[in-house]
Formats: structure tokens, C-alpha cells, sequence
């Protein structure tokens, strides 16, 4: 497959066309970015530890019957993804309170939620990505109610199976964030990444963060974190 | 009945306890804030207003099988009502984009919804009230899935009740709050008011505010809007 023109560069990816119409190719970039922008910087080989987790947790996914766009891993920082048009919407699944959500309801960073608590973002940078509930994404039609349903189903469903398999690897999943997009039949399927910059992945044992919490706030060790990760799901 | 003393002072009204355990009476003040009571004034007669408007579209609303904490209008701004346990949730009702979602999702104060939006905040001075969803209400143990559904169901019936109403005044409903209670059985019923408080009412023809916005934007004219809601529902 041949890369073609750039797409679009994001804060963290870059996309180019390719001369197949239904796939893009997906570049991961070393930049780092926190508070919508406000704070940028470099991890060191973050781009290949985020293509290669991403890639390898949505094999696994896909293998437990989530559909993604995942199509082919080219090298370290390129993948083939199918062409999506992306739903609008940030999907936040939180297992444990942290970040915006232990500030916002007054709890203690590492409580347990009593149950799973699904939080939509509506993706416009220049609005800060407002939180918004199932009836404002219908009146402003980012979703059908089917879709949303869909991916609130899916979202559950890549929680338990994403929980279940980092365990193994001495992760805690405390909250995630997940993209989808209709593919070129308009079906709903997981896009976008799954790795330390869209995850928190505490270490189960200590409790360290192995995510971009430890650059959003400045706490060092990010690099080493990264590739930890890396070689706790796929080996060295 | 007799009143007893004061259990509550809250920024817009005071509760009493009465000789009937199951009772309570409600006095409404001309206090006025805004901005989570960073504004603070007054606006001259709102009680009086508040009071009368509340008990006019409550007793409606119940005749149209909607249950309410209302028993008996004692005088100007004194009403006997149903001791309940607030469910601590702000319900918002909103038809048309003003004030905080015209802001948060960037839409012009006006443009009416391609469907009405609903949404929580959770009562809390300290955080703010901020916005939730059913997910985090869950989590947050506010109220059961099975009385946050009829929570809901009941305020789309009463935005319906309502809207027909206020028009044939002339009274556009923009959007509004409600909270409700359960009841000594353990009944879900709504409770609060239902005045230029709590809702924001245009006049159909000019869009001229007949509400609280004229004190928090520092329009003028709040008392007389405020009576005028008054003689148009209940003539003079």
C-alpha cells in the first residue's frame, strides 16, 4: 500500500491518505500535549510504544468481538487503519475516580466507583471538549440513539475484556478514553488508540502511574513508564 | 396547623417544621443570588410572586398527573407542602440554547433544540452542583435507575404541561429546573418551585427575559417582569 498525501496532523498522530480509498495510514508522533493544548512536550519513543500497544490491545479486542479499524501494523510507527468518519464523541470509562472526575464530584483520587461511570466529551478543541449526556448528543446529532447505544455496549464490553487482560500484566485499568467511527458501510467500530497517552494504567501492586499522568503533572519518569508498558503486554 | 421552628434557610426560601410530622411550610424570601451566590440583592415582592406562581402550575400540574409536595397556600408567601427527602439532583429541562449550554456547547442564545435536553446536576454548593449523568448518579448513589427513569419521565410530561400552558399567556418556556422528593412512602413527587426563579420564561413575541436574568445579567426591571409573570398567570 502506498502512502499518500497527509490528511491531517493531530496532537499525536498524523493521518495520510493511501491509494486504497477505504484505508489511511496512521503515523504516532513523540509529541506530548496535556490540558487541551496548554502544555506541550516530547516522550521519547512514545510514538512506537503507543502504535504497538494500540495495535496489540485492538488484535485482542477484535479477536473477543469488538470490530476496529485496525487493519495492518506496517513498522513501529505507521498502521494501516480502515477509513472511519469519526463520531464526535470522546467515550471515558472510568472503573476508579481520578483526574477530571475525582475534581469535579469531590472524591479521593483512587476510590473505587461503585459501579462503571460512561462520560461523553463532545470533541470541539475550541469548546474544551464539553461533557455532554445522551440528550445533548441527540439534539445536536453527533449520534443516532442506535449508535449510542452501540457504543455504550461496546464500551462495557472493551472494559471488561481491556481489565481482564492488564491484570495479567500487573495493570490497573483506572479509566480509559475510546474514539469510535462508522466504517464505509456505517457500521460503528473502535478508531483511534488505546495506550498510555488515553489510558490511566496504575502499577497494581503500587499504585505508580504508567500513563501521561506522570507529564500532564510534571512527576518524571514518563519514557521509562511508556516502555514499561510496552514490555509488560508484549515483552522486550 | 401550627408553624414550628426553622429546620432550613436556604438562598430563595426558609423551611419550617409544623405539628404535622408528615408537613412543612415554605416561606419564600425576596432574597435573590446568582453565579452559586457570588451575586447576591433583592428583588422587592419575588416571594410573594414565587410563592403564588409556584402553587398556580403545581395545582395544575397535579389536575394533569403530575404528584407535588403542595397542600395548601397559607397567605402571599407561606405554603403548607409534603415533607420529603430531596433527591439531591438539579433536573434541567431545556427547549431552547440560553445560558450555560448555549455558552458550554457554543450555540447562539435562541436557537431552538432539535429535541429537548435533559439534564442532572448534583446539589452541591461546595462543588458547584456540577453537571452528571445517569452513570455517575448511579455511582454517586443519588437515586435508583428505577427513579432516575421516572424522574425523567415526569419532567418531559411537565415541560409538555407547562410549555402549553405559559403559552396561551404569552410565556415562551426556555428552559428550567426542578427537583423533586420522595414522599413518606417512599413515592418520587416534585418538590421546589416553579417560578422566574427556576425557569426562564420569554415573552413569546419580543423575547423580552420575564425572569431571573434580568438580575443576573443586570438587565433592570426584574420586579415589574416578575409581577407581570404574576397578573399574566393569575390576573391581577
Amino acid at each position: 500500500m502506498k502512502k499518500l498525501e497527509q490528511l491531517y496532523e493531530g496532537k499525536a498522530k498524523k493521518v495520510f491518505k493511501t491509494d486504497d480509498e477505504n484505508c489511511y495510514i496512521v503515523e504516532y508522533k513523540d509529541d506530548a500535549t496535556a490540558g487541551n493544548g496548554a502544555k506541550k512536550g516530547t516522550i521519547l519513543g512514545k510514538g512506537v510504544v503507543n502504535n504497538r500497544v494500540t495495535n496489540h490491545l485492538m488484535k485482542m479486542l477484535e479477536q473477543n468481538g469488538i470490530p476496529t479499524h485496525l487493519v495492518e501494523e506496517i513498522n513501529d510507527r505507521e498502521t494501516i487503519v480502515k477509513k472511519v468518519t469519526i463520531v464526535p464523541l470522546e467515550v471515558i470509562v472510568r472503573n476508579v475516580a481520578a483526574g477530571s472526575l475525582a475534581k469535579r464530584l469531590g472524591m479521593e483520587e483512587g476510590t473505587v466507583l461503585k459501579s462503571t461511570v460512561l462520560e461523553y466529551c463532545y470533541k470541539d478543541d475550541d469548546l474544551g471538549d464539553p461533557m455532554v449526556n445522551e440528550y445533548h448528543i441527540a439534539a445536536l446529532g453527533c449520534a443516532t440513539p442506535d449508535e449510542l447505544k452501540q457504543i455504550a455496549d461496546y464500551s462495557f464490553k472493551i472494559n471488561k475484556l481491556l481489565g481482564d487482560y492488564l491484570k495479567d500484566a500487573g495493570i490497573e485499568l483506572i479509566d480509559f478514553k475510546l474514539e469510535f467511527g462508522r466504517d464505509v458501510n456505517g457500521k460503528i467500530i473502535l478508531a483511534d488508540e488505546i495506550s498510555p497517552d488515553t489510558c490511566r494504567f496504575w502499577d497494581s501492586k503500587t499504585h505508580a502511574h504508567l500513563d501521561k499522568d506522570l507529564f500532564r503533572r510534571d512527576l518524571g519518569g514518563a519514557e521509562e513508564a511508556y516502555k514499561e508498558v510496552l514490555s509488560r503486554l508484549l515483552g522486550k
